[in-house]
């Protein structure tokens, strides 16, 4: 059943879909997992996949005001640990990631969107002149949105790449566990973030559940759909 | 290739997981739809599995802050278009996914879930005492995050559906449309969120890509991995 990736970035493959009860199948299956083995490692091609959910995942303008620091090194990880909460996670998951957004959006970042959008597609600049002014006018000049509010609107987005991260992993049989309890302080300092366009939110570890880890067979607590989902 | 969805809400059932490739194809298939087919339907069994999607979503203690208010009806519809941009995704769309969230976290809202988990675990209050009290203390009184940022926080993991969502329908070849550019204010009043624990965030329109959508053709721009993800 595999098929070759797409070979250029365009949205009109043809997809080999899932039925809609393996999606439900995975995303019983996902649970924010406590103790991962750390003897287990992630194939190439399966992480391969996942790096390419975060590089995929859909942000607002398409402008990817963000950035994915992924941590392998051990000591690293041992000195994050007690900046968060203890928690084994952080040294025992394969791949340890830091999700990390804008601090505030520049009118260069909106240029470079516009210069990149125009090489891929092909376009000039003056074609995409409502576009640009759009965002110009919603993230520079504040028209939508008061400056104050854009680190916040920036960690909504990196909160997609998240979600997105997390079920893409469900999907391939991979474990994860999202974590916010930490210091974003001082991964921003351990991380060389400090005095950067870029700000820690959110971390994510991904791997192999232990075998033993008792929260993979506690029942998963949901409210009733009738609960969650209003009908209009 | 269908399996039997899991007849009961736990994590260990086995999965059919899909092939990173067929994962990446399903992320490069899936771009914002600007122009929905009106005349297709999403098959019952297809949607289920979505408002699963959402139903099952992670989020920060696993608390659910959320409600997703699903419009059908086209007078509605209608009467929301202008307050988004006149965008036609809003009428056009098979289904029309408001996502909204807490304005605030209450002592009830712990309890609520406290109970819920005690009851769906077989468990007495006192064995989740742990988790009670830190909750209680970071999203009640405020150790963690002030007050002023507990409707950020929600809105952060309203994001997380969202992914979780528009992710879970590409893998069903499902086309979505998320859209920021709406007026909260006059959603929450047409739908009846005014003065309610709850206000509007975001919304997402899942449905068929019209034959003649011409952003369905044009190459994906994103960054190089290389930009966005770094490597410690």
């Amino acid at each position: 059943m595999q098929r070759p990736v797409a070979s250029s970035l365009n949205c009109i493959t043809p997809l080999m879909a899932i039925s809609p009860a393996a999606l439900q199948d995975a995303l019983h299956w996902r649970y924010a997992t406590k103790a991962f083995d750390p003897g287990r490692s992630i194939p190439a091609e399966t992480w391969t996949a996942l790096e390419q959910s975060l590089v995929l995942s859909p942000s607002s303008y398409g402008l990817q005001p963000w950035k994915f620091v992924l941590i392998r090194n051990p000591e690293l990880r041992q000195q994050l640990r007690p900046h968060s909460w203890d928690q084994s996670q952080i040294t025992d998951c394969c791949e340890l990631v830091v999700f990390a957004g804008r601090r505030d959006i520049e009118q260069a970042d909106l240029d470079r969107l516009i210069e990149t959008t125009c090489q891929m597609r092909g376009l000039a600049p003056e074609q995409l002149g409502f576009y640009a002014d759009l965002m110009r006018r919603n993230l520079v000049e504040h028209e939508q949105l008061p400056a104050s509010a854009i680190a916040e609107w920036v960690g909504r987005q990196v909160y997609i790449a998240l979600g997105t991260f997390m079920t893409a992993a469900a999907l391939l049989e991979i474990d994860t566990c999202p974590i916010e309890g930490f210091d974003p302080a001082a991964y921003d300092r351990l991380l060389g973030l400090e005095g950067t366009p870029y700000r820690s939110w959110v971390v994510c570890a991904a791997g192999y559940r232990a075998t033993d880890d008792k929260y993979a067979q506690l029942a998963k607590v949901r409210y009733p759909a009738e609960q969650l989902i209003e009908r209009r």
